[in-house]
């Protein structure tokens, strides 16, 4: 009894580290762990905070949903991660996403992210993580490097200081360059110089040398501000154009284009909004989820997508082992509790993991001093948002994206596999009309020349008196019309009419709508008194074949045996191996002649 | 010079035959033929009148849009027709399918028919026929067996004269049992009458025997008088209806449900709506498209797969070729030209082809007359359809669809391959919840079955001291993570670590993704030095791989040489059979140990 207690017990404690993997790994916290997760911690806080306020202008909403929705997934990874390094927050793919499914209203973008989180908790339940295997590295690389050109294109308009510029990509580039002549020097001008600033930042990181201990105190400690500026140059970027653009506000004028007033505070806890009151009226739940469309499924995979990429990316890199399916699960829980705090969908943000990684995180603790850096901004800096001017913001963004663009992948593919292109291109290109129609267009491409061999396979035909026709691969529904037409024009349509012998040796399965055309085909030739015999029938397919209950149906095991059949005299009585294996007496007239 | 001219007239003159088949039978039309095409087209067309009539009623339009549907087929057949028993018009599927995405608007369901048309015409261009063999046997019979019980159902609150029921099935069930109590007596006489008749008729039909030439003349003439009466049944039982509900008239009683007051003569030729005036503005085209959303690929593929089947069908039986690609135009040209005389979208009718074949038509010249018979009630007889009771049209479309449930295919997949019972059951089942879906399903659950094994692929695993790893078919890029996670729980994550052969003997073909895949395996083995070990690449996939310039790519042809590598010493030199077969010294330390 104490026994049997005591194995359920050690069950339940299992199942429950298995869900909750912060218990497996909180009892052995240590002091080291702690001072490198703060560090980590602080580091990935100042990137979210300047990233969280322009990806919200790139989901189309006011700045401060960006922070709404950069605290939540600090906290449920914490409690249901299983990768120390990976950072659920927004980013630049689902701000996009959100750009185009929530059209720019922050009730349709919050109740996105609540329904986001029941799909993928849903599927996390379900084991339906496998989905994602259909979706190619070329349809991947196709989508992000066209959202990288879109994004990055749709921060020219703020860095230029240009109005009333169109959503549609097309568009976009006619008008930005019908009304390049409209440039606001100031908002130009420092656009640009925060661009440089960042890009001159980044490559300083990339060529600090690697410490020695031999070098000086001075040296070392050089390479350390180098280090820390580099990294939470976003946030410099960001505080210096604020400033500059504050200084100009005291001095009584403004050249620059500014965020504008931010609501203090932090978000109220409230359900997300089930209908929304409109000036034309209420809109209803299922009116508000039928504008979202296909959203529903695009936005909840890629968010999917780009957590367990990402969490394998590092897991394997840093050599620990993750659970895709405990992935959805706390990516399920991020996207729905955010949903209360009116956060917008959020998956894994491939930038602030490298940080996080790179700084040395070393549990998902560091996620909580992230997300309490996010709320001391929300509860004291709002106010100061307002100066912040939206050229640094572009400036921010299109740093953040740059990399995502990979116009290598196009040579590599041309010289691996050519055949690859066609999805790449086509997801690419569809990505600038809208992002939905290219990833499914994309998928699409991928399924089609996956089914292609199946559709329409190589079929093998010999004329040796008897036409022997042979199916190099399996037999499925989609071929069968194709099987039918071949036989049809190799044996009944010219002057001279053929028996058939159909080699099976290489169909391994059978369906019905397969074994239906055979049966058709069987009694055409039945008919027109023609022989149709199957050889090399695997048992199974036999089987189904046999439960069909063809008449005069005959199978011989041996292909020889089966031409020997057909080229004797046609009025003789004869021995054929009948499907059972047993030897019988056949009729002179009637099927086999 | 003119021998050359001769020739390309030759070649324009084939090219114009195979667009415009009548080319080819016209100039041998017979008195014969004419004799038998007269009576055929009589027959179809004293069937599509009353058919007609109960179908626009099943696709919630005016009774006259069934005749405006019925005739532009049988006169576009006749000249691009490569079928002698093929008569396009309306049917009971194409009328659910457009009730419910026409929303019992005329302007949609004229605009729908336009479109379905130009879809067609385009598929029938671009030789995109094939999507028709993704449609499986088990999809198409769930979605008719679903289809005539729904149609059916539908009618029985005719039959009873039962108000206000909703469209909707599961709905229309409830408040049909709920109303039952409000069924008025006359209409419930007159239709279950109605039935009765038409399926003694139908019976009677059956059991005519073959007639024999010494049978007395009176006992010919006597068959001959119950086919006929049992083939025009329907135009028989509408003329009854409506005798009696005239009679009553005149009486100055109505008891019945009538069909109500019809608008007289032909329909206008003019273009489709391309826009249209409601009481709360303008809907604009762009507008009505989006409401009509997957119908645009829903009809035009269902018209195109009945009218295909049908063909094929009756082709083989009579034993003629049909060009499927011709049909495709005919039927696009059909929709296309029904637009501008006010028909909705059409196809392949099965039983008016059956009637049509059985009563020996000999030309698609049979359709003219049908076509003539359809005109004719229009411009003469649609002040009479007024007193036509909805009770005799309910019996009439009751009757039609009947036969279209099929409960013996669920027995039959039983038997025969359970596994297709899946799409057939998903199917059946959500066609009663909107027929789109339950196609729609149908087919993806289909696609998933085939896509299944290729996610999925059969993976040996050896143990001879070296890991041998060989895929039982091909490997493609939905396969990839599986393989992944094969190879890493068998090699990397026990207590002890193995090197791997991957032996690709069964792979015919690979992706760039199963590429990267490999590339981040290989590199994984490097990192943990162990070999990983390719053997048995067919050509053009190590071309590939080669491709790809792993870092120490090794491959070597044969499995037996590669295990005794692996077996040697590691640290000695050996020699190894590198990918491009030369033999090579490898240095001790490195990749392979």
């Amino acid at each position: 009894m104490a026994e049997g207690s005591r194995v359920c017990w050690k069950q339940c404690c299992g199942a429950t580290k298995k869900r909750l993997p912060v218990l497996k790994w909180l009892p052995k916290y240590s002091l080291q762990w702690l001072q490198f997760d703060l560090i980590a911690g602080l580091t990935v806080g100042l990137t979210v905070v300047p990233q969280a306020l322009a990806y919200a202008v790139v989901a189309g909403l006011p700045v401060q949903y960006g922070l709404y929705s950069s605290f939540m997934g600090c906290f449920v990874y914490f409690l249901l991660g299983t990768s120390k390094d990976v950072t659920l927050g927004p980013t630049a793919i689902m701000s996009l996403l959100v750009s185009s499914y929530a059209s720019h209203d922050p009730a349709n973008a919050v109740l996105l992210a609540f329904l986001s989180g029941c799909i993928q908790l849903a599927m996390g339940l379900l084991h339906l993580g496998f989905l994602l295997d259909f979706v190619s590295y070329p349809v991947i690389k196709g989508f992000t490097s066209a959202a990288a050109v879109t994004i990055g294109f749709n921060q020219i308009k703020a860095l230029l200081g240009l109005q009333n510029i169109p959503r549609q990509f097309v568009l976009q580039v006619y008008y930005t360059f019908c009304k390049i002549g409209e440039t606001r020097a100031a908002d130009a001008i420092l656009g640009l110089f925060c661009l440089i600033f960042l890009v001159g930042l980044q490559q300083m990181k990339k060529s600090i040398p690697r410490s020695h201990r031999m070098e000086s105190f001075s040296v070392r400690i050089s390479h350390l501000i180098v280090w820390t500026a580099a990294t939470a140059r976003n946030a410099l970027v960001v505080l210096f154009a604020g400033l500059v653009a504050y200084s100009f506000q005291v001095m009584g004028s403004q050249p620059f284009t500014l965020t504008g007033a931010t609501p203090q505070g932090l978000p109220p806890f409230q359900p997300p909004p089930f209908s929304k009151v409109t000036p034309n009226g209420t809109v209803s739940f299922q009116k508000m989820v039928q504008a979202m469309g296909d959203g529903l499924v695009v936005v909840p995979l890629m968010g999917l997508l780009e957590t367990v990429a990402i969490a394998k990316a590092f897991a394997s890199q840093n050599n620990y082992q993750i659970d895709s399916n405990q992935e959805l699960l706390a990516m399920g829980f991020t996207n729905i509790l955010g949903s209360f705090v009116s956060s917008y969908p959020v998956t894994g943000s491939f930038g602030r993991t490298a940080l996080n990684a790179q700084t040395g995180v070393c549990t998902p603790a560091g996620g909580l001093i992230t997300g309490a850096v996010v709320l001391l901004s929300l509860a004291y800096l709002t106010s100061l948002f307002y100066y912040i001017p939206e050229a640094a913001l572009a400036a921010v963004i299109i740093c953040a994206v740059a990399p995502m663009f990979d116009a290598k992948i196009f040579c590599t593919l041309w010289q691996v596999k050519r055949l690859d292109l066609l999805p790449l291109s086509v997801t690419f290109l569809l990505c600038f009309w809208e992002v939905q129609y290219g990833i499914i267009a994309g998928v699409l491409v991928s399924g089609v020349l996956l089914l292609y061999p199946i559709a329409r396979p190589r079929i093998k035909v010999l004329n040796h008196g008897a036409l022997v026709i042979q199916p190099a691969s399996g037999l499925n529904f989609p071929a069968i019309e194709f099987l039918r037409e071949t036989v049809y024009k190799q044996a009944l349509s010219g002057p001279q009419l053929h028996s058939v012998i159909l080699d099976c040796t290489h169909v391994s399965d059978i369906d019905y709508t397969v074994v239906l055309g055979l049966s058709e085909l069987f009694q055409e030739f039945q008919h027109k008194r023609l022989s149709f015999i199957f050889t090399g029938l695997q048992a199974h397919v036999r089987q189904v074949l046999l439960a069909a209950n063809l008449e005069g149906f005959c199978s011989i095991p041996n292909l020889n045996d089966a031409e020997k059949i057909l080229k004797e005299e046609p009025c003789s009585p004869r021995e054929v191996f009948f499907d059972d294996g047993s030897e019988t007496i056949l009729p002179t007239s009637g099927i086999i002649q």
